[in-house]
Order: structure tokens, then C-alpha cells, then sequence
């Protein structure tokens, strides 16, 4: 029996599991190019489901495509066009971890319902300074003492930190107070110093350090992830991941704000970073309303919006006279603020059903 | 007594109230430029107040300078640097006008402790759609109903709206449930078709469509001003000030999210214009967190930061249909979920002390 | 014969001609809410070529998929995720236009190899000036003279323009000079003063103003349309899309600096626009080197890079007397100056093989 | 004699050279708030002008404030605001030292009309693949041999370079062709082996990675900094000064795209980066058209924009096989491509006076 001759090709496409990849090849790719593509897919381990039109030619792939190079793969002359539709991350990706991950800072938990407050000043600055913050953000509800002894500043002339003898007068607060410590590391030669610190901060600017982040997955001891100023949420997780691939899965994620067109403050909050961080992973979020900002005065409504969209803690600067301060006076509070700060605080927390840690 | 020649030259300035502009002039303008630079100033109307050291010369300028362009004086050969003190809005803001504007929508009142919920869907689409949704919404406790009619579309292939017809829906709509309405205009041309609507809303993409501002400046009936997506909070304030200049006072400012780099969700709320504008300006701050992030199930987060963080009201986008929305079904919540949405919300405006209108 | 039981589900894709659009199915989506979603989708002319896998299934769309709301269908309860493969404008696009279009303003032609200069004051602000300056940029070179009559300003104080006078002051400009004109509309309800105008802009401040891009699309007049200062290219070349699809296809692509978080100048002019316009869209793509960077000593190295980069022509701010212009002084160029800039361009415009027209 | 109260308060400002930072007070700020606050100023050896009017109060401070905290200042109880008039870099200042600085680059000279072209692959993949490239790009007229064995990826799981093994392959290729080579460093640990290095390149991850700029600062090499991808051009000045600061003045500036809304490439290349870095900076400032759009068609009208500009080099990814690079095979070029971008590139450094060295 005659047949006309089909207006269109068909092919068949077989799906093991979730797509993780789709290319679109060009219209012109000649069968070589195309066979050379496939055998060196194939030979990374990957499924390939073709799905081939009459002007149009998909390949999906299937398997381990996290280390895929896409811009190479774009650069291959049958290529068209890539897009990934799985995530680029796994360890810190909900999808495999539905539970809240909770952190667990030499006794304060963070994550899953616990909330923390971590309070102090921008630097340390003196042992009288740094003693007298720390016991007053005790009092008012701030359960981990925060404070920078490495300090990343914009100038090479301004106060660069107190470096060793800060983390020394931070531990010798802590003594006095109890309160676990976190604070900012900038490079890895400085790892030996911070084997008594309890939570290890990495800093918007060094988000993607990735020699640090990958010496940091070496530890097992609380990391503190700063978001970059004009980092995507992907790529935040991104480095969250370099963290936990090393093996080390104990990530707090922290919001500081964003670089925006915004001129009258320093940054912009991103709030709904909080919910969409918490979709993307199970880590816990916390938000830093002093940074995010840089005005004192906005802490409290910025710290109030953090809490009611669901954020597992505060860091949040408090100096004892913020004029004086050798850093970041502008978005200090000082401690009878935050102790007021916390009285509003408390109730939000209560309605938000969170156990203040 | 001979005295040594003085190392530096003494000059005398006099201060008339606050200082608004200050000129930095350059090292070597001449004194003729100088005078001719001064001549026109003065006959602007301004005071000049100038300081001139040994290697800088600067002018301070008081008065009326709302007018005066920056950039021309820029161009002046004597002028190194113009920057102003003074802000350049004056009916908008708070300092002229310390107390809360409190705007009247057709008996629903917005701003100054009282906060109204807008609800209803992206487009009027059908008698039956928008009779059906105003009565859920206005059951849940929305106290005006949203509902376009005109729609701005990226595409010019896309659904563009009821248009007249709409207009004609949403007033039936109203006729029903009592609530008032809000709805958009795009044109001036319109303008006649929008005398029976009680309030006018201003789309981001036309903040800045000065035609349109002078024309709703010639009313006597509330705008919702809605944030260009790019826009700067002074400029924002600026495109009120444009209505206001008119004589049209009752302003609603609407923060409805801006770009940045993020692809997860549609744009990012900026929940610090919130505190930022209310210090700014006296007028009114309300929150519409459906376009902010255009995911229906990041409304509710987003709307608990709104109130934490001060605003006077939301506008959220309500369809008793999503999936088959002619417009923005993907932030959409249906009455259902609006409604829980109010009992989640209702605590919240309580600890606040906000009244729900 | 017996068959084990096979491992994976297997299916047939039938592809017509390009993919326009992928939907990727919830894992956990239902077999009556997928046919819904597919009776839906057909019921729109669509082909639909599933591909089913057992984790996962991906529904590709052919045909006019331009209309279709990828927010609703986001909205679905079936869907997972939607991504867009052709691209969504078609008039403009050079897929289906491969030779680059050549447009006729009044005699000057731009694009495909022909060059064109437009220069003139930001504001035209009165005879003597518009006519000194038009007279001053025909005889350095410049085609095509430019002047804004209605001023788009961010301040409500600022000097408006001259509106109609200003639009019969250019008139008799070019009555002297020979010179078509370019001038800035704001609002549809001026159309009728623009009948006698050679070339309407669109400035970036509307380039969204969709009521204003419908209605010069029913012209049959060069169209200079600038891009607004944070839409990506595929929103600018949409607003195009706008204007053609009404049937009017004169349209100039102007680029005229971007918003970035620079403050040492007003925008930040992208070069990449020009080579990238021109592989999206036929259309001319222009550079307007004044407003780019607000200051006039940039004017020179960003005219120079635009023609190195491939542009199709210049817009250049000149005035008579920059320190004393009513707008935009700061990147004005002198007549003296613009001259100096043409000697410059020339041998460039040799060098690349373009012809000044 | 009786006077009349004068209406307005007189005061003497003493200007000692350039004012450098100006304070504008608070209305209500009280004297004893002011004594302190100049108390306190004049102890870090700023003289103080003061400026004092009815309702104003302005102090000019002159002197070394590069290490004042502004945000601490901001926070000064008297202070309403703070504006800084100088700029906080000097030794990268072109004002301090106007001649164009010629970094000597092991005998290749960049800067002050001394153009040159650096090319290699992203990666160095094997002694093969090096030495071919370097071979083929110094035919066609590549000075600099460029290539990376530290590779900041922002996957985990990418291929993360060579590393000591890639280094030890770029100094074998450089033995064969005589390239002085220049390759990126990461992290402050591995700076002994970068000392045989002749250019040692800071990536755009790294650009405020101030720990490593304080260590290549006491080195006697050329550094080659890029650009941040969100950085303003005074922070990357500031980069540049940490650099200078600890006596290092070997800096070549790389601005390499920056990041913006736009998703049809990688980065947007920043051209009017060049003139004005030019103005703020005596260093050199080359382009990298690679990195900044990421796609290698747009490499030659991007490096013919970079060269109108005003650049003083080139950086440009080269590899013998995009399509099976290990990273950014999108974006480059094969030798051959390479070589027809040098025959296009040469006649326009002769127009624009520039020795390709």
C-alpha cells in the first residue's frame, strides 16, 4: 500500500528519571557533529533522550551534569542553546532534605523553629569595650556574641581590626559571659587562630572565595555564610554547597543586603530571600538588619520585617557609643536601643511561633 | 606692627537659613567666570554664601533652587562639583508636613494608623469572574476591590484588557458588594472613562509618564502611585510630588518590588522602602506583594513583612481561577487562600496597633 | 513471547517545525489535570509533543505561542516550569528578516551601511538658538537636527519645554537648514502637532508606554525609539515588536546608557547592545553618546566605540552656550567641539566602511 | 550705641588648600556636642572651617581623612550628614600624578600609548593544548601569554584548573616562545608559587580579597586587577590603592563586564570604564571582551569599541577547541578566529596612534 510520504519525522525518547539538562541543537548541525556530541556526553556517564524534529532537535540528559561545563557546551558547533532544569546544588538542596536543618552553636540552635539573636559591636576595639557590649547584649536576649577582629574594609587607610588580640579579647568576653562567639575570617592562613572560635563568619566580599569556603568544608564547626552584595540566590546556595561538599554540612545562611540603585541607604534588604532560601534548602536563614541598611534607626522595622517572614535569627551591631565607634558607627545601636529592640522583638516571636534560643 | 603675611586668606560667609546647593569651583576659574556665575545666581533669586580658601572656593546657595538644572551648572567653566543639601520635593515631604497624611478612599481611610487590604484580580475578565471574586474578597476583609481594566503588557500579542468594558464590570462589581474600587490608567485620553472610579492607580511602568501625572494633579480624588521597577525612592517621591504640585494631594505610595539580578522570582520587595519613605514623605506606604515576587505562595511572607515593617495596606491579587487567568495567574491566590491569608494577617496588624478598615 | 517488564516508559514525540515553548509537568500532577492542561492548550491551536518519562514529563508547545501567559500556565496545578525557546517577537526579529532594514527619514537614510549623525540642543529654547545650532551641526556634518519640545523632567520645577512653540521653532529650523527634524513626543493627545515632524522619539522614560507605541504604530513615519534605562534588550526590541505590529516597521533602536550602580556618571552607556540588537533584530540600532554618560568630555571615546562597535548612526547633544542651558548643559558639546568630534569620527567611519550620510 | 539683634549670625572660615570632607550639623545639635565632636577631629590633625548660619551649621575639614569612618561620623549625635569632597585613593590618583603610568610587564610595556594584547586559553588543560596556543596566538601578534591554573569556579563539582601542575605548563610554553606569562591567583598560600610569574592577574572574585591585595602590594611585579562584577570604579580604585599602598605601583587595571539585568549574555561590558578610569587614574586599563559577554562572536566589535575608547591592551580567551574546553569554551576563539581579529584590530590602532608592543 502507497503512503504519502510523512509530513513529519518521528522519533522516540525514552526518560530515565528527571531531566537535567535540555540542549537545542541548530537547525544545520550535520550528523558527524551531532554523533561527536553524543559519544562525548555519553562518555561523561550521561543518559541522552533525543527528541528529533522535523526543524528542531532536543537532547536531554540525565545524570550527573553538575560538573557539565555549559558554556562549552554552548560553544560546540551543533549547539544551539542549553538549559539546566535541575539544580546545580544537592547537599543543600531541600529536595533531598526536606527537614529544616538545625545548627548547633556550642549550645544555641538555630534552624527549625529556634531562634537566635547574635549581637555586638562592628570590631572589637578595646577589652573594656568589648566586655561591657557583650554582657549588656546578654541581658537584653542576644545569646551568641558577635564582633570582628579581621576587618574587610573598602580602604587600605581605614582601621583594619585588632586581627589576633581581637579574637583573644573575644574569647576572654566569652569567659566572662558565656556566649559563644562568631566572628569574621578573611583568610586561610588565619585558620589556626580560629580553632577556638564557635561560629566562623565568611563575609559578603569573600562569598566566593573559594579556597576558603573549600578549607572551611574541612572543619566541623558552625559556618556563618554571608550573602555577596550582588550575589544571585543560586549562587549563594552555590557556595553554601562548596562548604558542605568538603563535608562540613553546618551552614547558616545570612541576608546583609543588596547593592540596588537605592542611594538614601547602603543596602537593600532582600527579605523575600527568606522564604525562597528556605525553599531552595533546608539550611537555616538568619538576617542581618544593621548591614542591610547601615541606619540605626531602621534596624527595628527591618529586624521586625525579618521576623514575620520567617527568618531563624538576627546578627545585629550594638556599640557602646556608636560616634566613637572605628567602624560602622552609623548602624549601631546602642545597648539600652537593643534591649528596647528586643522588647518588641519578643512578642513578634511568640506569634511567629519561635523559641528564642 | 608689621605681621607676618598670613599663611591663609580669611573670608566672611553669611548664612541665610538652611543651605540647599553647594558649588565647588574650580582651582582656576577665573573672577570674571566667578562673577558671571554669581550675577546669574542672584538673579535667580538665590542668596550665595561663599567661602574661599587659599587653593578651594565654595558657594552655598539658599533659596529656591528646585528649579535650578545641575547639569547646567556642571557645564559652567568655573564649576568643579554641584551637590544638593536640600531635598527637591517639597509638598511630599515629611519635614514641611510632620504628621501622617491619612488619604479618604470614598470612605475607606489609608494612612496614620489605618490600614486597608486592596484585593481582587490582575484583569476584569468577566462579570461572572469579577462579581465572584469581589464578594469572596470583600467576605475574607478587603475593604476596596482591585480589578484592571486597561492592562500594560510586555507583548503586544498579550490579552490587553476589558478596557471600557472592564471599567463598566468593576463599577457593577461595586454596586454589589459596596467596596470601592482601584483600577489603572494608562493615557490621559482616558481620563473621562475613570470619573466614577474612587481611586486611580498609577503602574510602575508609567511612574515616570509626566503627562499623565500633571493631568491626575488637576484632581481632587485619590492615586495609588505605584514604584517604577527601577526607580530610586527620591524619584519616586519626585513622581508624587508631580501630582501634588498639581494641587491633587491624596497620594498612596505603593512599593510593589524592583529588579535586580535575582531569577528565582519575577522582581524583590524592597521592605525597606517602608521605613524609607515614611520618613521621607508624610503620605501613605502600602505593600503589593503579588508583583513583587509573582509567586502566589510567597504572597503571604511577604505581606507579614509588609505590616511588621510599618506599611498601611496591601494590594494582593485574588482569582477564582489561576491556572486560567488571562494575566499573572502565577502570583495569584484564590478566595480561599486569601482568606486564610487575613487570618494570618489579622494578629499581626493587632500587635501593631494598626486599625484594619 | 514474554517481556520483562520494562524499566522504563517509553513514548513518541511528533515534532512540527521549531519548539516555541517547554512545559515541565509536576512529578506529582494528575492524569485529569494534564488533559485539562492539554485540552486547554490544543483548544488555542497549539501542538503539543509530550515526552514522558517515569519521573518526568515534558509537554513542547509549537505554534503562535506569543499570546500565550506564561504566568497562568506557571499558575497550573500540572506545572512545574515554563520555558520560553523562540523567541517572542517576530516583525523584529531577523530570523525572519535576515537583511538589515534600511530606514528613510525624510531622504537621510540609516542602517545597512548607511550612517547617520543627529545632533542639536536638548531643549530647543529659542530661535536664535535652534537656528545658530542647526546651521553650526549641518556644516560639521550632522544630517539630522535634534531638539526636545517636550521635555520629559523628574522634577515637577524644571523647565518643561516649549512644547508646540518649540515644535514651530524647529520647523522653521529646518525650513533654514534643510535638515529633517527629531523631537520627543510624551503623550498620544499630541500626535496631531507631531503630523509635519520627519522623525518621532520615544524616550527611555516611555519606551513602556504602551497607549503611545500603539498608536505610532498606525503611522507611516520613522520611528527613533530609545531604550528605557533598565529594560533588557528583549524588552526594548518588544516595544519595537509593538510599534511593528501595527504595522509601521520604520523603527530606529536607540541605546543611550543604562542605569548601574556607577555614581561617577548619570548612566552607563552598553556597547554590547549594538552588536547584540543587531543579531536579535534587521532593525538600525543607534547610539546616543550624550545622555549615556551626562558629561561632555565622554562624548568623543563613546561616539568613537559605538562606530568601532558597528553602530548604525549618533545622537549628540550640541548648545550654543552649555553653562546656560535650560537642560542637560553638563553633556552638551559646543559647535566648536562637535565640529572637533566629525574630524575624529570620519576616518573611523572610513575604517569600518560606513557611509555618512 | 544700641544695634539691632542682627538677623543672621556671621562667622569666619579659615580654608586651609582643598576641603576634603565637609559635615552639615544638626539643627538642634547643642554646643557641647559640637565642642566634642571638633574635639575629637582636630585630634586626628584635621583643621576644621567652620560655617555657621542662622539655621545651619557646616565644618569643612581639611587634612588627611582617608581613615575617617564616615559611617561612625554619621552616627556623631550632632551630625546631620556627611559628604566627602576628595577622593579617598591617592597613590592611584591621576591628580597626584598626572603622566600615564607604563607598567613593564618583563619587557612588553602597557600604558601611556603602549598597546598589547594577552591571549591563551581560560584554562591550561594539557602541555599540548598550551604550547599550541601560545605558539598560535604569538603568530598572530599576542605579546602576553594568558592561561589559567587556579580556576574560580562557582561550582564545586567544576573542574577547578591544573593548578601547581598548570603553572609549571605556562613557564614551559613560555621557555618555547619567549611569552611573558600571566595567570590568576587565588589565595595569599599560594604566592610562593607565583614567584617565577611575570603578570600576576587578581580575579573579579577577588577584587576586594584585601588580605591578597595587602601581600601582592609588597611584591615588585606586575599585578593585573579586574574589575569586580557589581564594583563601582572607586572601589575598584580603592582595590588598586590597597595594592599601591604597600608599595606595589605595577597595576594594570582589566575591567572584564560588569553585572546587569541583561540575559541575552553573560556581563555587559563597560566601555565608558575606560575614559573615565583614564581620568580618575595614571594606571593602565585594558578590556576584556571575552569574560564580558561570554559569547566569542561578540569578542571582535567589542574589542574594536575597547580600542576607539581608548584602552591600552587587550585580554582575549584563545582556545584550540572551544567545544571541548574545560571552562568558557563559549566564549572563546579558536587561533585562527584570533588571528583574523589582530588582522581587523591592527589598521584601528593605528588610527588611534597606538603601538602594539
Amino acid at each position: 500500500m502507497h503512503t504519502a510520504k510523512p509530513r513529519f519525522l518521528f522519533c522516540q525518547i525514552f526518560l530515565w528519571g528527571n531531566l537535567d539538562m535540555i540542549l537545542i541543537l541548530k537547525k544545520n548541525a550535520t550528523k558527524q557533529q551531532i554523533d561527536t556530541l553524543c559519544h562525548s556526553l555519553k562518555s561523561k556517564g550521561l543518559s541522552l533522550h533525543q527528541s528529533e524534529g522535523e526543524q528542531s532537535h532536543i537532547i536531554g540528559l540525565v545524570g550527573d551534569t553538575k560538573s557539565l561545563d555549559m558554556d562549552s557546551l554552548r560553544a560546540n558547533p551543533a549547539v544551539e542553546e542549553v538549559r539546566r532544569i535541575s539544580e546545580p546544588y544537592k547537599k543543600a538542596n531541600r529536595k533531598f532534605h526536606p527537614q529544616d536543618t538545625i545548627v548547633n552553636c556550642s549550645g544555641v540552635l538555630v534552624g527549625g523553629g529556634n531562634f537566635a539573636v547574635m549581637a555586638g559591636p562592628c570590631s572589637v576595639e578595646s577589652p573594656e569595650q568589648i566586655t561591657l557590649v557583650a554582657q549588656e547584649v546578654k541581658k537584653a536576649g542576644a545569646s551568641i556574641l558577635r564582633g570582628g577582629a579581621f576587618k574587610p574594609r573598602t580602604s587600605p587607610y581605614s582601621f583594619q581590626g585588632l586581627r589576633d588580640d581581637g579574637l583573644e579579647l573575644l574569647r576572654h568576653a566569652r569567659s566572662l559571659t558565656g556566649q559563644p562567639i562568631v566572628t569574621e575570617i578573611m583568610n586561610t592562613e588565619h585558620l589556626p587562630l580560629f580553632e577556638d572560635v564557635d561560629v566562623i563568619q565568611v563575609g559578603a566580599r569573600n562569598m566566593q572565595n573559594f579556597e576558603l569556603l573549600k578549607e572551611l568544608g574541612k572543619l566541623n564547626k558552625p559556618i556563618l555564610l554571608k550573602r555577596g552584595l550582588s550575589a544571585t540566590l543560586e549562587e549563594f546556595v552555590m557556595s553554601a554547597e562548596y562548604i558542605m561538599a568538603g563535608g562540613n554540612e553546618n551552614v547558616i545562611l545570612c541576608e546583609r543586603g543588596i547593592r540596588t540603585f537605592e542611594t538614601s541607604m547602603r543596602n537593600t534588604l532582600d527579605i523575600s530571600a527568606v522564604p525562597m532560601l528556605k525553599k531552595m534548602s533546608h539550611l537555616p536563614v538568619i538576617i542581618d538588619p544593621s548591614h542591610a541598611a547601615g541606619l540605626s534607626w531602621m534596624v527595628e522595622p527591618l529586624a521586625m520585617a525579618a521576623i514575620a517572614a520567617g527568618a531563624d535569627g538576627l546578627m545585629i551591631e550594638v556599640h557602646n557609643d556608636p560616634a566613637n565607634a572605628l567602624s560602622d558607627g552609623a548602624q549601631s545601636l546602642t545597648p539600652k536601643q537593643f534591649s528596647a529592640l528586643m522588647q518588641r522583638v519578643c512578642p513578634l516571636l511568640t506569634l511567629m511561633e519561635k523559641q528564642l534560643n
